[in-house]
């Protein structure tokens, strides 16, 4: 089988890095061992600087929602470039903290940026370059700020209000909803249920993806 | 006689900084009197991190084109937005070291970067914001690279092959010529000669502004 990238996605608190390690323990049940790990923004030394002005800001100048997304994209091109492809080149699997679906949700949908300008810099980006699966964990705002408040300081992004938050999660639904490479597992069940909910549609992908394989 | 966004452009070792020196006087003459200065990319506390990541790039990470191209745009919606519209709206003119157009000579000319992404960047992130004048300083690279290069150390971009600013110079010519708001300056001739080529091409503009002005 290919090697595959897989994309946790969600809102703050939704559970991503309970969810990351369910996927791995999950991938290493089925043999697969060379596990690469991202997350976004970042991921590289200059995505890691990026990622610092993004969620920081600097004090006393309003950071504008178009030079976030076009800072959100460069730090994703580098990564994808220089980590990703080269990753997958050699075999090994990637597994993602966010990718391209968070801008997409929070600046397209949380900031209501222009639907032209998020498509166009998707595609001429990123090209035709797209995770295999994405793993979105959906959850009712409130609870997920609750769980992100209770872990401590908020950043820039996650001090927003409670209404850019619901946005974002509209989007994060429909996109889902009119791509079959989302899987929406309802992150608001009990650690179990969501546990075996992840283990479930990833072990029902790869089995799709071994049948597809063997076919061609 | 409405404030205006003056820009000057050229080529490494065209003899930017001159010109300025020649506008600011040319406009106090002109008994314009408040005038602000900026330099691209930078002239904000965030732009000028970010010129300084594209200028030195990051040890041992290579900067992709679409990441280099991506933070100059982030840098300049963040001075259009946060310097230069304001001050226009208070009645300064603004001078500026280099604008768009040199993004798109040495990012779409010398890169060689997807002329959709590079007018799609444009058009979505400034709008139809664009300088009321801008003066583009016409070199042989050759002749602009020695300048550069006696003035000491090379950055990243001033690194680049004699090829890449050729590229550069032919886009910087061909846009010059299909746009009305763009005085070519032969910038080869002596120093006397620049200086009043530019003198005579700034009266003559501010000339014609006024004779709209009273006209309208």
């Amino acid at each position: 089988m290919k090697s595959s990238f897989i994309v946790i996605e969600g809102l703050e608190g939704a559970g991503k890095t309970t969810a990351r390690d369910v996927v791995v323990n999950t991938l290493r049940e089925q043999d697969i061992k060379d596990i690469q790990f991202t997350r976004e923004p970042g991921g590289t030394p200059l995505a890691e600087k990026l990622r610092d002005l993004i969620k920081q800001g600097i004090e006393g100048e309003p950071l504008t929602d178009k030079a976030e997304v076009l800072m959100l994209y460069a730090a994703r091109v580098q990564l994808v470039e220089n980590v990703i492809k080269p990753a997958l080149a050699r075999g090994a699997w990637v597994v993602g903290d966010r990718h391209d679906l968070s801008s997409q949700a929070y600046q397209g949908g949380g900031r209501g940026i222009d639907a032209r300008l998020m498509t166009s810099l998707r595609d001429t980006v990123l090209g035709d370059f797209r995770p295999d699966l994405t793993l979105y964990l959906d959850l009712p705002p409130a609870i997920g700020l609750q769980r992100a408040r209770a872990r401590g300081e908020l950043d820039r992004i996650e001090q927003e209000s409670l209404a850019f938050f619901e946005r974002t999660r509209e989007r994060y639904l429909s996109l889902a909803a009119e791509d079959d490479r989302i899987i929406t597992i309802d992150a608001s069940q009990t650690l179990e249920q969501v546990t075996a909910d992840i283990r479930r549609a990833l072990i029902g992908w790869i089995s799709r993806q071994r049948q597809q394989d063997s076919r061609g």
